[in-house]
């Protein structure tokens, strides 16, 4: 099978990377950066281009993995002759519909759910792909490719594909976020977030086996109102920060009663 | 050396069994409550009390690890004639003066910074114990068990501790927060937390690599506003979570500029 690649981004460079390990052919690579596009070329070995409306048009799959809010636009200028292709998008957060009225038949979404860095190789076998389609034609496209880069794939509609989405929002880029807060609060110490790690471990080890309601630790679902408060004032000099911590745990605590 | 557990918590369980299996002796526990206390005597294989103002004498170590605010209660009614004995609590955002004044010599903190929870069992070798002490007996006995129970033991004051607490409340409690948000979102669309793990690993195993900013994914640290749109709106219907996801939105924008 036949792929162009239309987007060279964290996602579209793990997802080509692992197709090509997976022996499909990538034909072509497209971005709207020169920079971006020879990259991923030539980690790839294939060609590349910054011209979306002349595209290489025997290819069996277009996969489009661009900014979410960029997908309708690069969909009205992509000009590819090929009535047998199918063409799909990555985002979770963006319907199948955006395919309508624009000329495509066999279309569907294709959402590994994962969070995904140029510089860093993930599994493709362990994520959860779900996936979404217009007519046979593209299931049997889009199954094939899922099953062969991964061993959990699920058909969802965009309603469910949505919901996933914003769940992954809190549990990846907001647990990040937390992350990188706990490493700035020791930085000013000079404790090196390493010795975080074991904890952050048992964090996430610990809702494989209990829910996260249940898992729920700390001052706030202690009611612990005198720690609270002195992390609050620790807090002081950083006034966004300090809002979070009671917003979040004034919800910890709202949730443990 | 033989040990009196003061406090029959998260904690303070998973310590006495891991010192157990370490071939500390435990003499006796205490808690306010009966049915804890004799929950985690019965376990442990000792005696147990409600009576903190008549504990055994005769131990070496005295472990104070009952909830952050009860422990100068607790420091004043405990009644042990033995000079000797070291006395410690293990709680991350209490300093070691709360010892002071209170007639004890050998005093310290022993901070295993760790999420407990009772029916959980976690690897002691890999947890990172801070201590800090008040002289030399509290110093060898403190290290001696810190060493006994785990691969890394630090020696940080009290204000590096409280860093530390505050800095895990954001990297642990918080996170599980989102997890637990994460979990609920999913389960108005009947789709089981279960498909999260490949995620909440990867995003866990990823700052091992790279910095938490760097590791930064997602809508807010892309700017991508319409997805951001949708997910307000998606959560209309829940004010409090709203209210969050605009929050931390806007801090991982700000930082990732």
């Amino acid at each position: 099978m036949k792929v162009v690649f239309i987007g060279a981004g964290n996602l579209a460079t793990n997802l080509s990377e692992a197709m090509l390990s997976a022996g499909f052919e990538v034909l072509q690579v497209y971005s709207r950066t020169e920079e971006s596009a020879r990259n991923l070329g030539t980690k790839l070995g294939c060609l590349w281009t910054c011209d979306v409306s002349s595209l290489d048009s025997t290819a069996n799959l277009y996969i489009i993995s661009v900014s979410d809010k960029a997908i309708s636009e690069v969909l009205d200028k992509l000009d590819v002759q090929n009535n047998e292709a199918v063409f799909c998008h990555t985002a979770g957060s963006v319907g199948m519909n955006v395919f309508e009225g624009k000329g495509f038949d066999n279309y569907g979404v294709f959402y590994p759910m994962q969070t995904f860095s140029k510089n860093k190789k993930v599994d493709f076998r362990n994520i959860p792909i779900f996936i979404e389609y217009s007519n046979n034609v593209a299931r049997c496209v889009l199954t094939d490719v899922a099953e062969k880069l991964s061993d959990t794939v699920y058909v969802r509609d965009s309603k469910a594909r949505k919901a996933l989405h914003i769940s992954a929002v809190f549990a990846c880029n907001f647990v990040n976020h937390m992350y990188d807060i706990s490493a700035r609060l020791l930085e000013e110490h000079n404790i090196p977030f390493d010795v975080m790690f074991p904890l952050v471990d048992e964090t996430a080890a610990k809702v494989h086996e209990m829910k996260p309601k249940d898992a729920q630790t700390g001052p706030a679902v202690r009611g612990d109102v005198n720690v609270m408060k002195e992390h609050l004032l620790m807090l002081e000099k950083e006034p966004e920060l300090k809002e979070l911590y009671e917003l979040i745990s004034k919800n910890i605590r709202k949730w443990g009663q």
